[in-house]
């Protein structure tokens, strides 16, 4: 389970350790071939493209696709998991093949690297002794406050950590802010790991005005504590 | 906010940005003195071991402790917050520090590490687009079951992280075999980057046999997936 990166597309965000046991693997599933090439070109894998195997996680047939590969290859080679962004099966997908190798009998290895989710948690100053990771909110209006309001009620116990589409990430803010209570706390982290750009911004809903950062396309973690 | 090891004492195992951002740092609050002492040393802090500033964290007094120390040197200095093992305020203390800076317009910048609790998670093949980290279970053993039985319903929607005071590890995972029913799935990680014992397990509850790895004094990361 190899991590990619998640703002600059440069190996110093990479332990040396992830770098090093990533070049010893030329065989991958991941989620985009030509972002997983240039992944390995970023992070100067010492193979030659052209040698590189890869298939495509693909949901189709039960993902039958990265199965007929897994048991093509698995015998003579290490297996890399690579997603688009960031840490694979944690808010992205791969978690298919760490369960298909387990019932395979195959040991799965994990790689460290940066997580937004966890680099949002650990600056924005909420309890990380108990926390929860809901994903996206669901989009109908009726059900997005529904759901908007039970992990306000749920963030009393547990930080509640979400994201949204980034196109969306702008009037999403402003959703928040509506409907939140004045004060459960909110935490909004930006552009991780972009140099320079990085904003993290930690404080109650009633200190929050809907435009005061530009998050449009930008990858953004929502936090909420009540 | 800076991750210390978690498992090899080997500066390989951080970014080399995380090392280098660490390096223009001289005052630290910590979780514990010595340990980061130890973190320092391993990765080659160019400051000499006298010129380092620490403060503990120490809850009594409502934090006064680190609170006047932040006083003292944040006009000066960059604050380093470093915690025992992995990344501070997750599963850890820190969160303190965090919020205190937030509240006086202080940037809180993450840097990017190693956690057992993603890596674990990262690797267990369960589901990763929702998960809750839960901490340690109530020691009194009817609410203890009581906790595990929410679980194990709350599992099927979303995977659930969890730990154990690692002496009472192995009648732990006896006590989960016992208790939670024979499909759900348990994946037990042990030993997270220490080479060559690292140990990843991740398999229905049927298939768990309470002694089948020793676990005593060993840090481990429980989940399940209903």
């Amino acid at each position: 389970m190899i991590p990619n990166f998640i703002g600059e597309f440069d190996k110093e965000y990479l332990p040396k350790r992830t770098i090093e046991e990533t070049y010893k693997i030329t065989h991958f599933i991941v989620e985009k071939e030509k972002t997983a090439r240039a992944f390995l070109k970023a992070i100067q894998h010492p193979t030659h493209q052209n040698d590189f195997v890869f298939v495509e996680l693909d949901k189709h047939n039960n993902y039958v696709g990265f199965k007929l590969f897994f048991h093509e290859h698995i015998d003579k080679h290490s297996i890399g998991v690579l997603s688009e962004a960031g840490l694979p099966a944690i808010a992205d997908p791969g978690s298919e093949v760490a369960k298909y190798a387990h019932t395979k009998g195959v040991p799965v290895v994990p790689l460290a690297g940066s997580s937004s989710l966890f680099l949002a948690l650990m600056a924005s100053g909420f309890n990380g002794q108990n926390f929860k990771f809901n994903g996206y909110l669901p989009l109908d209006t009726r059900e997005r406050v529904k759901a908007l309001k039970e992990m306000e009620n749920r963030s009393r116990k547990a930080s509640q950590i979400f994201m949204e589409a980034p196109y969306r990430n702008n009037p999403f803010l402003e959703f928040l802010i509506k409907n939140l209570q004045n004060d459960t706390k909110l935490c909004v982290a930006v552009d991780l790991e972009k140099e320079g750009k990085e904003t993290i911004i930690s404080k109650p809903v009633s200190q929050w005005k809907p435009r005061e950062i530009e998050l449009h396309k930008k990858p953004t973690i929502f936090i909420i504590e009540g």
